[in-house]
């Protein structure tokens, strides 16, 4: 076969790259910078480079994909990338989960359609000027105009909308378009700009911004950045220990987020040609305390028993008041909060995954810091949350560190042999929390781990002043001069985060009287839960032992939930209903929580004494 | 008789003095610094230091009061101060009319009593706190609360009165009261405080401010001050050039405003003993062009013809977005406007007089820069606006002045002998409004001044560059080097003037079919309208030869149906529909207009040609 060049097309990231003829997908993903798992090194025998080929001439599956896929994901057309090779131009999907982190921008999510119902409708209008003889004023005859578009409006209550009409109508020849919300005119503008909406999940950690076309439902562009209240405190009870230390405290935290938001929203308008005055709505979901601290309200009472939100109602806030730069009248949406530490954004998960839709029996849960947990048992909603601590955020681990670039994110141990793969498959820095996860499952499969967490003499098994540690990179792989490592108390550190996980799922399901084996679904949300590997989550005895196509690993459910709220107010009511449907559970009051958590401690798939 | 000491209070200044008894009150008045007009100094003939003794023991009416007072000023108790000797302590009424200028604050005016129906109530409520039992939010909790005390309230839409209340909770024992407006909470605080609100008449010129008791309906303090917008041009034209001269200048404006109506409230509530966040509600009246630039509305369509409003329709703006400091989420009611020229002071000032709801014909008035006027024709109304000018604020007048200290404000030539009053009893600096009409009155009435405007040769009038020229004052008495002097041009900028105002009034009765002998009554408002000599404006042919007593000089009209706004949700009802009652009609595109206005220029109580 003569060797000629073909393209590849990598979606939905949106990469292009000509490659020879016969390449394997991985070769051209890894020339295209394309972050694809490749926990092997593309020996075959991982099985986590899964693509799916969408058009293009490909070999037919080879037998280590025979042996490496399951059936039904062969037959839904996965590949592994290290296994095809491509004859002709093709067009080739990369699942979320085959992405390691540069590319996990989180912004992705398993969407629902939304029938389009936005708060916000733009209506065109051509008036007569101003006479002598007709001396309406301008808004008078803004809304008359809109009333003969069959648009019932009022005049606005806002004096920066107010302020906007008379130069547009006087620049743009007496036509003009209105953003109309309700009854309320949020904008004026030239009739040539659609109107935007920005859905934003304002994450501890990070934010992930969305915007969206309110005409069409499209998302015109998506971008992932940090949240810079991280530098005033890396988690939700630092940054309220910082903000209660005065109203300047508080203050500087709301302004860092505003600002933070209006540079994410100014990017994702240069990537979509929009100009800011075009964004007339937004929804944004954030944690309580996250949604506290972008309304500017008081987090103390958040801080201290018995931890009371300010406010629990979704709020329509006007955009300027939080310091946001969007069309003059702009609101901005919150979710409702279901409690002090089940927020807005636990609540558009429900509402992205339909959570409460769902047959039978749920659990939907966002592992963080807190680890938001719902249950839907034959529609009857339940919540908790649970301190699941920061260890799977890299925090309290020796060699820990977020999912950036140089983390160990994946961990094989096959045939006695150690691989590691690294985000961004940079030299190895430290461990990040799905590689501690991976890596505690592979030594409990190995029998390196007891199952309450003691090394034992194995391979890379070695002493230190510490006690046992387990050897993940070498100084010289690491090219840091240290080791990197996983001791005795790395292994602690996750075993009580994993235990606080599956102790809050259980005692959901004893309230509503039922087991695990009742659960038809797991459905696991949000970066950290995006990534993991589900079954070394069972292995450890974070999730309890169930058919692995019970669990759904659905992305960045809380900023889809957002999306579909910036583009329906049904969505919104919705969310309000879920909300208010959701009994909450305090596991601190709850005398059931100490036993359960103590026994999910061990490091085993059924970590329950009674079986 | 012994000469004991009495007490004299004089009200509604509220000034007292100990004086001998035997005193004049006049003299009483001048050693207490009560600014009363006594054109003649006292001597009895000019007939205006008129007074009401409603306490005390006092001589009756000498036979100089039964020359120079009406019978019916007689028998309604009126005395001139300088004939009137006090034998016991005794309570005093000064007629606003009897005041000189320093009094004029202009801020009291003819008040209708109104029923108390507010905007913003208070609501006081006790709460169970917060526990782990009882995790409802504080906003949840309030507002259950507020319910069982048969409040119905939402969660408000703003972020400062939101923050407000998990501290007020928590510092205050879960007492708290609510200031509730409709259905929404604007402000939460402790529960010893008084709602109050603020009443403003913003003027080109003055501003006029109000506090008052919403619970009560009392005015607890009024005050008065200089519109610093001024420095930035004098009229409303002036004000409109600077404002459109780019974005800046507007801010500018707006905020120059904002921080003057910030130091009245303050002022006002310091002379109170209250607090600003006890001030929950304002209303603020002015005309369109200072509606406009208080609420950061556009003027550059103000400023050119067709001349339309930004908005007409009445509104309710956040007092924060206005740069005002009240209760977090207090709004500012601003009252409609009519036209371009036509504003919502006009409105306040026929809600204030209740123009609309009088029988038979009125005609209503406001003279400024531009003169409204309103006619209620059987219960038909119409308004218009005229260019009346500058000069009865002096400007354009040689010798012109604001009625500021020293300025002539009143002149009387009796028996051949110039007599003038100046503001304050201060040496004689120039000449105000009142005084200029005053002098051509008087001037006519001697015959030294033609219908024309000539000066004819007479006692006083002399040969100058420019023409003939009367002598108001000489150099000596005015202490500055240059005598004060009215001429023949300065004569020609109040024919002008008033011949404006005069055709103004025409043309509204023929619009409705009606001669000025129909009118029933001439409502005078306003600083100026208020302390004229409703005489030498008949004697100049500035308002119609009507009876006296169908003129009623009200004040600051303007003020009073602010005040009265402030106090009642129902008034405001009642000041939209008066001005969608209105039809307005536009003076400049009359063609009766130019003919009315020539003939009106004659200095003749009767100036129609026709009779």
């Amino acid at each position: 076969m003569a060797q000629t060049a073909v393209h590849i097309d990598f979606q939905p990231i949106g990469r292009r790259i000509q490659i020879r003829s016969g390449a394997t997908l991985l070769e051209a993903a890894q020339q295209a910078g394309v972050g694809l798992v490749a926990v092997c090194g593309g020996s075959g025998v991982c099985g986590t480079c899964r693509v799916r080929v969408l058009a293009g001439q490909v070999n037919p599956p080879t037998p280590t994909e025979e042996d490496e896929l399951p059936a039904e994901d062969l037959a839904a057309g996965l590949r592994l990338a290290c296994q095809v090779q491509v004859q002709s131009d093709a067009r080739v999907d990369v699942p979320r989960e085959s992405l390691s982190a540069p590319q996990r921008t989180q912004v992705e999510g398993e969407s629902l359609a939304v029938p389009l119902a936005p708060a916000v409708i733009a209506c065109d209008v051509a008036l007569e000027p101003a006479t002598q003889t007709d001396l309406r004023s301008d808004w008078t005859r803004l809304l008359d105009g809109l009333a003969a578009a069959e648009v019932e409006a009022e005049v606005p209550q806002d004096r920066f909308v107010l302020a906007a009409l008379p130069p547009v109508l006087r620049e743009h020849g007496w036509r003009v378009r209105a953003a109309v919300r309700g009854r309320e005119v949020i904008a004026v503008g030239p009739v040539e700009r659609a109107p935007l909406g920005f859905a934003v999940d304002v994450g501890t950690t990070k934010l992930a911004g969305y915007l969206v076309d309110l005409t069409t439902g499209r998302t015109l562009a998506m971008d992932g950045r940090m949240n810079p209240q991280i530098a005033y405190g890396e988690d939700v009870m630092a940054r309220i220990s910082y903000a209660i230390q005065g109203p300047e405290h508080a203050a500087t935290l709301q302004r860092a987020i505003a600002e933070a938001l209006n540079a994410l929203l100014i990017d994702l308008c240069r990537r979509a040609g929009a100009r800011l005055p075009q964004v007339v709505d937004a929804v944004m979901v954030g944690n309580t305390a996250m949604h506290h601290l972008l309304a500017g309200l008081p987090v103390m009472q958040l801080g201290t028993a018995p931890y009371v939100a300010a406010v629990s109602d979704a709020l329509d806030l006007k955009a300027r008041d939080l310091g946001l730069e969007m069309a003059p009248g702009a609101y901005v949406h919150l979710l409702p909060n279901i409690a002090g530490f089940v927020g807005a954004d636990h609540v558009a998960m429900l509402l992205a995954t339909d959570t409460p839709g769902k047959p039978g029996v749920t659990i939907s849960l966002d592992i963080g810091t807190n680890t938001e947990i719902s249950l839907n048992a034959h529609g009857r909603l339940l919540a908790c949350s649970t301190a699941s601590g920061p260890a799977f955020e890299g925090a309290h681990i020796r060699d820990g560190m977020r999912a950036a670039v140089g983390a160990i994110e994946r961990v094989r141990i096959a045939d006695g042999r150690l691989n590691y793969q690294t985000v961004g498959g940079a030299r190895p820095v430290g461990i990040c929390g799905s590689g501690i996860l991976d890596a505690i499952a592979q030594l409990r499969l190995v029998g390196a781990l007891t199952e309450q967490g003691a090394l034992l003499p194995f391979a890379r098994v070695r002493a230190a002043d510490h006690g046992p540690e387990f050897l993940l990179a070498t100084a010289q792989e690491s090219g840091h001069g240290r080791d990197v490592t996983l001791s005795r108390s790395d292994v602690g550190e996750i075993q009580l985060a994993k235990a606080a996980i599956r102790a809050g799922m259980r005692i959901l399901l004893e309230e509503a009287g039922l087991t695990e084996a009742d659960l038809d679904r797991v459905i696991v949300a949000g970066a950290f839960g995006t990534y993991i590997d589900v079954d070394s989550a069972i292995t450890v005895g974070m999730f309890p032992p169930l058919p692995r196509e019970r669990y759904f690993q659905v992305g960045n459910a809380a900023g889809m939930g957002a999306c579909q709220c910036v583009l329906s107010v049904q969505q919104r009511r919705l969310a309000q209903q879920i909300a208010r449907r959701v009994d909450y559970l305090e596991l601190t009051n709850d005398r059931r929580f100490t036993d359960r958590f103590t026994q999910a401690l061990a490091l085993r798939p059924d970590c329950w004494d009674e079986g």
